[in-house]
């Protein structure tokens, strides 16, 4: 099993078509799926709990007959920490920990400063009302998933945390079930697909209506995601997942091999990226890559993601790196360098920067703190990881003293008159000293 | 002329009913703008300049045969300051100097803390590269509207902030420039609608790719942004505004009319509703409408606006007030009240919260400091005004020690094997002490 990856070099003549290539992603919109979960928005408009109960029922093959046996009640969330082994408690429970931690640094206070008129001006700062979970079932239920985006709104002071979890065949993951006890989410309903989604933003008889759904789904939950935004808020609708490694050749080349493997086993459509000054490193990782990819389990999804999106990038200078971990803006960057630090201040954008030869991207996933949901496809250049600032929001405070008011009236009444907006201006001038 | 305005108490038997009505709003998508849009943002993306060029010949009736014709340089943005009145140029630099201290406040630094194994964790803050700011032309060219999304993006560091302003029958808008030159937007061109958007998004050979676009717009524009959505970062696609009022009775009632006349005089979707827990209050209030309507430049915007959309709600408590004031999550939220510091803990919703007799909304348009572009519709229960924040991405920071490597990897390794990722459970164990 021998794996071909596209190979690169900073100097080809085409280099910048190759990374042009090797970046375009754009996700396909299909009819449809679209016009189907369309259909099921509605649906569950009109008929509320029924109509969750049946598309349940039909896509999850389950027996439930109402949502009260569609519910996982506090009890029963707490039992699932008993029913999984003790090394995966611990293993959840002090992730969790790690994560609340680093997400406390992230929350943000209500703030205000008097001018010397007496005029106050500020911003409020508040939690969300009640956010939706939204937490897919079956193969690819990730109980780190569930850390990951209920913690950051525990932290915010979200009252109420309501998680979906579909229960395909009726089976129940017991780990899921432990990571939202472990994170402190308050109800859990095991439903999913667009009827979950649909049931979250606008409520149901049993399912309250939250403010905000956040959670990965399948292309389904993504398509009713994108519906529902405006009558709730969304997180990131996200692409595939990627990994740029860039290595100054002083790391065991098993290390990054097994790396860019972490990235490439997630999915086929996932990228793993090298970018190395060292010719001859390269070709250590890409033998390293040939003689563990057999040991590997998932080595078919391995293969087919590195032959169809992997790369191994050649560069002659320090500053060529640089220039091309900015153009990819990778979602995860492990910078495998002597002196990362010395690296730090030119990168401009990326999700999430893994420093030194110690620090596996795998860590970060898991437990190191810092959320693993973060901007993929090059949106790290205009977004940011998951984060408490995400379950929080802002209102403007603006309290004016008879004197400010007085002071700031003539120039709003300039201003608005110059838009020709005269009830603006009147309304200032009836504040404005005689 | 008499406006009709609805009449709403709280103790009404379908009082819930009536608010969802009164509420209710979703903006209408349309087939035939949407192709239209597809169709432009195609052929941007085919042809660059040639087909913004064309577009605007054919969308603006202007002369311009290039690019070249259609950008304003520095100078020329410059100039602009020579050219308008001494009063308005006074006034908005006046306006953007206190919207920059305000903002100066958002601004957030980079933070990073060791632990006790020498791993450091943390969060690296930097501004977006190139942001797209979309000003409307013709009558609805609103110079505030400069100053409020380009001055956040200076402040958060942004180094290109590139205005679109289309000049319909070669019409240049000085007041407009004037404003592009006191906010320090760096280059200006002549062009709009959903070409203007497209350009931004992908770049063409004159107007420079950006990460962000924000600004108003008309459908073409709204539908636009969408549509690039991804490829770059939007703000908010906005509502028609409204203002809440609560008001104790305290407040001359002639100033509350004109305050909810500076909501409806925007345009006829607009929405101005009053709360007062006297009956006799509202009754003057109605009076003063109905007695200086006929006195308003705007009166038949305003009348139909606040016969469409507009409500006078009767309540019999504070705690009701309250629980409509957030039910309905206003855009601008005015405490006209004795004591507005008393209710504002228990305001959880609202973009803008105007607090005492003091603080015309107007003034929070134009010049307090905070931002005018704010969540409408009842987003404000999950999201903020526009702000520095808006224009500053983070990247997560994880440096583990080898120590601290060894411990996490631990975690990781339990956790990632229970979701059978093999490959990330092995990149950990490779950096755990033997």
């Amino acid at each position: 099993m021998s794996v071909k990856i596209r190979r690169l070099s900073y100097n080809q003549a085409d280099f910048s078509k190759q990374m042009n290539d090797l970046l375009s992603w754009e996700s396909v919109s299909d009819d449809a799926v679209n016009g189907r979960v369309l259909e099921i928005i509605s649906e569950v408009r009109k008929h509320g709990d029924k109509a969750v109960v049946e598309y349940t029922q039909k896509f999850d093959r389950v027996s439930a007959q109402s949502m009260a046996e569609l519910t996982f009640d506090k009890d029963r969330i707490q039992q699932s920490l008993a029913r999984i082994n003790p090394a995966q408690r611990k293993a959840l429970e002090l992730a969790a920990e790690r994560v609340r931690l680093y997400h406390e640094h992230q929350k943000q206070d209500s703030w205000r400063y008097t001018e010397a008129d007496g005029t106050v001006l500020g911003q409020k700062i508040t939690p969300l009302d009640r956010v939706g979970l939204y937490v897919p079932g079956g193969k690819a239920s990730y109980p780190s998933s569930v850390i990951m985006n209920a913690i950051p709104a525990k932290v915010a002071g979200v009252p109420e945390v309501v998680m979906v979890v579909p229960t395909p065949d009726n089976e129940v993951n017991d780990i899921v079930l432990a990571a939202a006890a472990v994170a402190g989410v308050d109800r859990v309903f095991a439903i999913g697909g667009a009827q979950a989604v649909a049931a979250l933003a606008y409520g149901t008889e049993t399912v309250p209506a939250v403010d905000k759904i956040v959670g990965p789904g399948n292309i389904y939950v993504a398509t009713a995601k994108r519906h529902v935004f405006g009558k709730v808020g969304i997180d990131m609708i996200a692409g595939p997942s990627e990994i740029l490694v860039v290595c100054d050749a002083g790391t065991n080349p098993d290390w990054i091999a097994m790396d860019l493997f972490s990235q490439a086993e997630h999915d086929e459509d996932a990228q793993a990226i090298l970018i190395s000054q060292d010719k001859a490193f390269i070709e250590q990782v890409e033998a390293s890559i040939n003689k563990l990819l057999p040991t590997m389990e998932r080595s078919e999804i391995i293969k087919t993601s590195l032959e169809a999106r992997g790369a191994l990038i050649h560069v002659d200078t320090k500053e060529q790196a640089l220039e091309v971990a900015n153009i990819i803006a990778p979602e995860h960057l492990e910078l495998s360098v002597a002196d990362p630090e010395d690296w730090l201040p030119e990168i401009r954008h990326a999700g999430a920067i893994f420093m030194g030869r110690y620090t596996a991207e795998s860590i970060g996933d898991y437990c190191a703190g810092p959320n693993h949901v973060l901007p993929t496809s090059g949106t790290a250049r205009y977004s940011s990881p998951l984060g408490v600032y995400d379950f929080q929001k802002r209102s403007s405070i603006i309290f004016c003293s008879e004197q400010g008011a007085a002071e700031l009236g003539k120039t709003a009444s300039v201003l608005a008159r110059g838009e020709s907006l005269t009830a603006h201006a009147r309304s200032a001038e009836y504040r404005m000293k005689k």
